[in-house]
């Protein structure tokens, strides 16, 4: 079981953009080079977190991107369901498996999901940079 | 987040083999056809159930498989463990995360997995086959 690069990227972005003086505005190349990423993948994550709302980003020249709410405001069971292409553990139907009708697998993982969202849903991204000074020194942000 | 295809056709393997009459033994090419699988999958991932001793494999011809333990024996938080390749959700070194050494997301994702496995292992396969004759009319096991 693994979260998705993707997921894992833009978590690593959100936490660079929170640690930023209020509304400074961040460029593509800039979270990409903080974090030696492909700039591919950063362009896709960006704009992906700004249609969610978590970035606001503007465009043109000048423009960039900050944080779009407050930390605390950014729920990390709503983020990683938001993020991930599919909560749904297994797929029943590729290749289609002949007891899918029946077969009670699909309610315990999802039991097990449940439960699992449930305890990311009580930390924020704020929890994520509850310790600004050393991950500021780690991602060299001066203060 | 999805389970691998690995660990997802281990699932319907084993819940074949417990609805079986006890010791019968079955054979890879019966498992393939019956789920429609690849041959090489399903040796590989028998194989692999027989060395965790959740199947007993006997060699050679007139050879086979069948339930190593009884279907309730079988904890699914300690299965699922034991055929995914890793529960650690993101991957701080690949690529390297400068800021893994202060980072908390890999202890709220723990704990969340821990809740995750919690919930799984209060089922067993005994579970998953509690509804035996509509699970064997869709396998077309005679009872």
């Amino acid at each position: 079981m693994k979260l998705t690069k993707h997921t894992d990227y833009a978590l690593r972005i959100l936490i660079y953009s929170a640690l930023q003086p209020e509304e400074r505005l961040l460029s593509i190349q800039e979270v990409t080079d903080v974090y030696e990423l492909s700039r591919n993948h950063v362009m896709k994550i960006v704009q992906k977190l700004g249609q969610e709302g978590y970035l606001t980003t503007i465009r043109g020249k000048g423009g960039g991107f900050h944080l779009g709410r407050k930390p605390e405001d950014i729920n990390l069971g709503e983020l990683i369901c938001k993020l991930e292409p599919s909560m749904r553990l297994v797929n029943c139907e590729e290749p289609v498996c002949r007891i899918s009708t029946s077969c009670r697998l699909q309610s315990i993982l999802s039991e097990a999901m449940n439960s699992f969202t449930a305890v990311l849903s009580s930390y924020s991204l704020a929890d994520l940079i509850d310790n600004p000074k050393e991950l500021s020194n780690l991602l060299a942000i001066s203060a």
